[in-house]
């Protein structure tokens, strides 16, 4: 690289709390969660409620090391691995999940959320609201490994 | 908290090359970027091609310490703060920046985007695929403040 890539230190800001203990489980849409913030955070939650999506990035501390460069994704049926960044697998250089989830309630620090795709114990980095337009891209398209799954 | 929040490193896996250079720019849906990846890593990044969009998460090296934890946010006219996580500000605990991009073109470990929310030099952290339905959300609502920019 032209310039040395710099390394980057955060800390948790909560944590994700739900049924998820396996983490080869598969479908997350209905489970509920709780995220829970640290309470010196909780002022920083005002008029969050007031959003009925959340964009959640959190920390995948199950993930495995060394990460492969390509990988078969999982549940699809591919001939060839693709590349990592072309996939959503938790095994990548900085396993970073980004979920987009609906927002139930909020009390205080605690959030109540569906369809987060994290598992129990799970450290959360940060949390967005989600903006139709801003974060969705009406004309996508994808490959056709993602659509017949 | 019950648990202690764990510290979190990450290395940055390229940077932004575009012509933002001015911290407080306000339009980027039109910006042509290169994000320039390790090339070590070039080959994880075989495939994505086949998406017309990607989510790129960044780290905003210039975002302010300490952060507040009220914001207002900018561009809109709202009579009271709202909470730094219900904004899209950068001076947040966690400076993370999260964009879906249109990907125009991949050469190599260089990869050219439209719409990409980041100053120049901006440390890039994480690529993933945009999935319809798994990022969006068609019947996310917002407040008002938002709609009315």
């Amino acid at each position: 690289m032209e310039d040395e890539l710099p390394e980057i230190r955060l800390k948790a800001i909560g944590a994700v709390h739900n049924a998820i203990k396996d983490r080869d489980r598969r479908n997350s849409e209905n489970i509920i969660s709780e995220i829970v913030l640290d309470p010196a955070l909780t002022e920083g939650l005002e008029g969050l409620e007031d959003f009925s999506h959340l964009i959640v990035i959190y920390f995948m501390h199950r993930s495995r090391k060394p990460f492969p460069l390509k990988v078969h994704p999982r549940y699809r049926t591919l001939p060839e691995p693709v590349g990592v960044f072309a996939s959503r697998s938790p095994d990548r250089p900085n396993p970073l999940g980004k979920a987009t989830v609906r927002l139930l309630e909020r009390r205080e620090n605690v959030l109540k959320v569906r369809g987060l795709d994290a598992m129990d114990g799970t450290p959360v980095i940060d949390i967005k609201p989600y903006i139709p337009g801003l974060d969705s891209a009406d004309d996508a398209t994808v490959p056709l490994w993602i659509t017949k799954s």
